[in-house]
């Protein structure tokens, strides 16, 4: 079976996997414990080791979560007060965490997109005022794949409003694009499974001097930002996976931008239209076969031997996209959407063989529906 | 090394461990995704198996958190309202929790201890007004390991107020003692790295009728009271951990009752003053050497080949206890105290041993202080 959804979830790493599992067999004990040093230099070994990825250790600090859900919740939810200011294009971790402060009073803004999912810029900023407590911009869209330049974006929003909180959903980002954290990011979501790690493991970077709150209180863990015992295991397994995977960015990055396109062009453009913007993130490719059904033509996709995505997984019983809704597209566009997204490990072979099979899908059933 | 700090976390069942890695490696799919049905398949196996172990699953439903801290946060998070009333021998989850509502505005009443931990159940109920949203009482005190009687408190607390929601952290009993949740209690949370499972895995039984409410929102994973994609390895690994510990409950607790009372009696009682009740978990045997320092003994106990508990892990950080504290003990006993907790592989010749190092190190520790 060919796997063309790695944007919901990617095959965890083989070998990282194996050796977090071995290390947890021969050290179980509590990393909090006044004699569980072995483990806690683990973990101080593995938190460094991430947060150097794509930050200066001297600026930037990371706490360890469930994912990149909590990563999101925690942020969005410690820092709304008067009003936030979300793009239209946030993952449902962000949009639902602002829709429950909105509940509890916070006023929520959702600044518009372009027709390629990005937020718009002067829309954005002419949202924020001096009660804006934070906005929140994904960087590479998850359903278009489309980039945002968060650091420019950053960088105005803390222009308008110094004491604004910037937060961004790194998720899609991180360890398949380079990044470089500016300080004017206060805080960025990540999640291990998406880059070969396992799934219920993520991270919230944060600059160093921003005063985080934390969400789950406790026994004080993550220097009381984030209390529960640390998953030792999802996080060391995490530290190496991220390893490999940013060994292998670049080269990846180029290898799958050719797969990106290789496919794109065997696609049936008479069913297919391309939603991902030329420069999107070179993992994502969103499609949509007009007028026909996504879930249908998944099924038969998958029949014909490939897995491909109906758009977000985590939103999988939504009716249609709520994001490449907020792109400008009708119900046509909507209700055929496709996700179609990559691994380090996809091939060339597979890549053309899933174009055969989504264009026989979306042959079959053109013919079917007459 | 004799490892008797058990209550803190306990060494992951090997053949659970393998057989969770062996399925995720094997099936790495997104479980929310359309085609991902083995994997939710084994998600709701998980499920069902960790409900029964419990609870009538016509009666009560599960969720899956990252840990007992989050299970308790989602507790006593979503179900602060005018006030709420707490035992003083909380976990600091539940506490912290408290806490932060507190400063959210919510009225935080405590409910005082016996000397053994126990909550004073007439002191409890008679802080339960009609405005009370929440009252949560620890089953098992994770640090003297005094039981509750829970279900005859929910019981109480709802003839007072069929309205308050009844939360119980079950963490300390889960997988240990025999535990049959009665529909007075709303919501019970567990823990799987204190039975066998990995770190970051637990689980919030809630009343089937209950309306709970999620503290991580986004894409509706679990029954949209949980969102976030699940840790289909921890849970898993923790549903194939339980069943080997509900399987072995009664005969790990006889045997377990004879250790703490063979550690009990090899104790010398001229240094060691007992604080576990007689009929407390016999899983936990709390002592204190009086006028000697916890950390300090600890520290000697190890050279001489054995892990003891300062109390709980989750608190290492905090000078003293709290809820040694609420149990009406002096400087001199809450100075001194050791938690000695046992798993169901413990033997009669580590207990001895333990016990020899526990004497030893408190006399050394008397000789050096003069």
């Amino acid at each position: 079976m060919i796997y063309l959804d790695n944007a919901a979830t990617t095959a965890p790493d083989g070998e990282a996997l194996a050796r977090a599992v071995q290390f947890t067999e021969q050290n179980y004990l509590n990393p909090s414990a006044l004699y569980g040093g072995e483990v806690s230099a683990a973990l101080a070994s593995a938190r460094e080791s991430l947060l150097s990825k794509i930050a200066d250790p001297a600026q930037f600090a990371l706490v360890f979560t469930s994912g990149g859900t909590e990563a999101d919740n925690q942020a969005i939810q410690t820092c709304g007060r008067r009003n936030i200011v979300l793009s239209a294009g946030e993952h449902a971790a962000v949009y639902e965490a602002g829709v429950r402060l909105k509940n509890g009073g916070t006023e929520l803004r959702l600044a518009p997109l372009q027709r390629d999912g990005s937020v718009k810029a002067d829309a954005l900023l002419s949202l924020v005022d001096e009660k804006t407590s934070l906005v929140s911009v994904v960087h590479v869209n998850n359903e278009t794949g489309v980039v945002n330049d968060i650091f420019s974006l950053a960088r105005e929003v803390k222009k308008k409003n110094p004491r604004c909180v910037f937060h961004s959903d790194g998720v899609q980002a991180f360890g398949k694009l380079p990044v470089r954290l500016s300080p004017d990011v206060d805080l960025y979501s990540v999640s291990a499974h998406k880059i070969g790690g396992l799934k219920g493991v993520g991270a919230l970077y944060k600059r160093k001097n921003f005063a985080l709150q934390p969400l789950l209180c406790g026994g004080g863990q993550e220097g009381n930002l984030r209390s529960g015992t640390e998953n030792v295991l999802g996080i060391l397994d995490f530290a190496f996976a991220a390893e490999k995977k940013f060994a292998s960015l670049e080269a990846d990055l180029a290898r799958l931008k050719e797969l990106r396109a290789l496919l794109s062009d065997a696609l049936d453009k008479s069913v297919y239209t391309i939603l991902s913007p030329e420069n999107g993130s070179p993992y994502i490719l969103t499609v949509s076969a007009r007028g026909l059904r996504g879930e249908i033509l998944q099924r038969l996709t998958m029949a014909r031997g490939a897995i491909v995505g109906t758009g977000s997984a985590c939103s999988s019983k939504k009716p249609h996209s709520r994001v490449i809704e907020a792109c400008g597209y009708g119900k046509d566009v909507l209700d055929g959407v496709l996700r179609l997204s990559f691994s380090p490990h996809t091939t060339r072979e597979e890549v053309l063989l899933a174009a055969q099979a989504l264009n026989g899908s979306a042959h079959e059933l053109k013919k079917r529906i007459g």
